[in-house]
């Protein structure tokens, strides 16, 4: 069988089991994902040992550090991932829910229930830990989940997939719910995304590189995440110690993430005060400034930002900083140059907040708290699948609700239409 | 210049303007919307005699009847377009809307806000109300506009785009929010499906042919519907004269629309109790019935259904009848033949009601009433765009909230992430 054969066998056969979970209710559910949780930790020693195969041939291949690092298993990521689960086992399940029903002139009671997607289909890279989250996740949505991630993990994968398999057969629900692609063959890829009659949605998780390739492949609709260039406009109107305090947390608590500060807007009038209470720390920290022009007046040592800088999503202990002349000025710079992402204003003036919150139009908008806070977790939603930088269906952090619809239903009592 | 750059031109000043029309406020919106609608009816005469041209042409080239009525602008129908339009104008606009917000254990106030999708392209066929429609809804919802109808109408559709441009410009609004395209060029259609960069939705209106060639040229998400067949179950614990009018509406009350009644499936235990008050009335409306071979055993006029009648969505005076031993069998059949669209049942029975509006997920689940209220206005929507069968984004009848989407809103008072 070829691999398009291949392909369309496990997608037909995920379509056709997707009926089965949709109905599945809560407590069955709950189970499930509970008794993965235990059968990943008492697989310790097994996963271990694939895993370490997989990093053998890492290895063997020259793969980077910080790649192996994404790659590695050992008992504590497995506890962790296992506590995930039992955590996505304990959320509220988005399935059934009707928010509100309203009364017709004719009488009809209608209403819209969620309903699960149908088949999601994941593609990843290195992180092991994305099989089990992601499966997590789609599942207790009430959706069959296809899992496709980087052939670097290939053994590890195939382990969990195993692993998952077994539980679903002892708690007599078919395994096709859960599917892990166990090709390595990068063809696998291109003939999932040509199967629309089968695949509801294809969620992308990595870098802009694959995202780019699914997205440019895809007949199936792709929730995507380019990139994130978060940014944080210090308002003329501002407690200064807050915005030192919020800027730091937003670009150093974590660099090499979505939701980091990339670019600083400063409003001219608070520039040198402020300026120089950002300067020693940023130093401090290893961050490099990269300026514009009249940043450069304030901070000796900062570097020339180029037109490009306002583009780029650093990852890196590096920030583009801006003095700008109003409010305006910042947010015409977030639409030109922004990803949608996240942006921040740290600002006293209750004009200057209402105004930033309704005329950016980014994914999150926040006032006075760091960009890091744009997380599915954070948030409240209890989990995240990623998150959207696209506007339809979701934008945003995803959790579990985003990988519902809804669909209407209508209570009559013999009503026909005039 | 040629066609690419064309469309490029108009998607690339579609997307500058759509952050103009968003940060509109409701007033504004509306008092251009009533503009728009004093408008046409003031330039009746103008668009006649411009749809006129267009009737001509199109008798010359030989179109059918059906075509013919559906391209045809008279005072009335000018009239019921223009009223529709200020009907727009006074639906509660969804823009800035937050539905609920939350506290979060750190003290952020976290919540979604609805915002316009940005910009939305719409390609339909031959009626010219679309045009007025279609912008009416889009720009209401606070999105800019592209406009693609089918060149039997090109003339009008150019009248009705010269008249809401002007009102733009009067107004204050660049005329750039809402679009005419005047090329009648297909390729037009192909280059607009490529500006992904530009254009955040696509929604198709017409027959199945021109939704496919949009589907399979697009990179930008289409909202699609590809066509209706709508299933009534009469279940055997049911009231027999109900399901008789409900039947009799969904099939024959206006049989060329995609919420019309195609197959119907009967219990076995009421077939022939049932099917002896349903062929008279049947055979009077001029329906012809092609049935299951259960089914000629009790209707002895009956013409014999093959495979392919259960997948047909006729739009005519035909219905599919198939008698099922269950309830389950019925959803079976539903699940198999179905297209998402809108499927009722007719019962007496809480568990069966229940059991069918859970177990079927289609677009619009309806408890003893006719499937003909699958319908934006019906439904209490205030309006309708188009009717998605397929589940991201929007499912079942869409209205102005399916034209945007929503953003993170939080309020901080100077929270950073540990």
């Amino acid at each position: 069988m070829d691999i398009k054969e291949q392909m369309a066998q496990i997608a037909a056969a995920a379509k056709k089991t997707s009926g089965v979970v949709a109905r599945l209710g809560s407590s069955p559910k709950n189970a499930v994902l509970r008794k993965i949780a235990d059968a990943l930790e008492a697989n310790t020693v097994l996963l271990i040992s694939e895993n370490n195969r997989d990093l053998q041939h890492s290895r063997a291949t020259g793969i980077a550090g910080a790649m192996l690092e994404r790659l590695t298993m050992t008992k504590a990521s497995i506890h962790t991932m296992a506590a995930g689960v039992r955590e996505v086992a304990n959320l509220p399940d988005p399935v059934g829910e009707v928010g509100r029903m309203w009364r017709r002139p004719n009488g009809l009671l209608v209403g819209k229930m969620r309903i699960p997607l149908g088949v999601i289909a994941i593609i990843y890279e290195a992180r092991p830990n994305v099989t089990v989250d992601a499966a997590a996740l789609c599942f207790k949505a009430g959706n069959a989940v296809i899992l496709r991630g980087g052939s670097e993990a290939i053994n590890s994968n195939m382990a969990m997939g195993k692993i998952i398999g077994s539980v679903l057969e002892e708690e007599g629900i078919p395994a096709d719910s859960i599917q892990v692609i166990t090709t390595t063959d990068r063809q696998a890829i291109y003939e999932l995304l040509q199967l629309e009659e089968y695949i509801d949605l294809v969620i992308p998780r990595g870098g802009e590189a694959l995202i780019r390739a699914v997205v440019a492949q895809s007949k199936i609709p792709v929730i995507k995440h380019y990139k994130g260039v978060c940014h944080i406009y210090v308002d003329e109107d501002c407690d200064l110690s807050m915005a030192l305090s919020i800027v730091m947390n937003a670009k150093t608590q974590r660099v090499g993430v979505c939701n980091a500060l990339e670019t600083l807007l400063v409003h001219r009038n608070i520039a040198a005060e402020f300026f120089a209470l950002l300067a020693p720390p940023m130093r401090d920290a290893g961050v490099v400034i990269r300026g514009c022009s009249k940043t450069s007046e304030f901070i000796a040592d900062a570097q020339m930002a180029t037109e490009a800088d306002w583009y780029e999503e650093y990852l890196a202990l590096i920030l583009a900083v801006r003095v700008v002349e109003s409010i305006d000025e910042a947010i015409a710079h977030i639409e030109k140059y922004g990803s949608l992402h996240t942006e921040a204003i740290i600002t006293n003036s209750y004009q200057q907040a209402q105004k930033f919150l309704h005329e950016v139009n980014s994914s999150t908008v926040v006032v006075n708290a760091s960009t890091r806070f744009s997380d599915g977790f954070e948030l409240g939603l209890g989990a995240e699948i990623g998150i959207s930088t696209s506007k339809l269906h979701a934008f945003g952090p995803m959790g579990l609700e985003e990988l519902t619809t809804s669909k209407f239903i209508i209570y009559g009592n013999g009503q026909v239409r005039k």
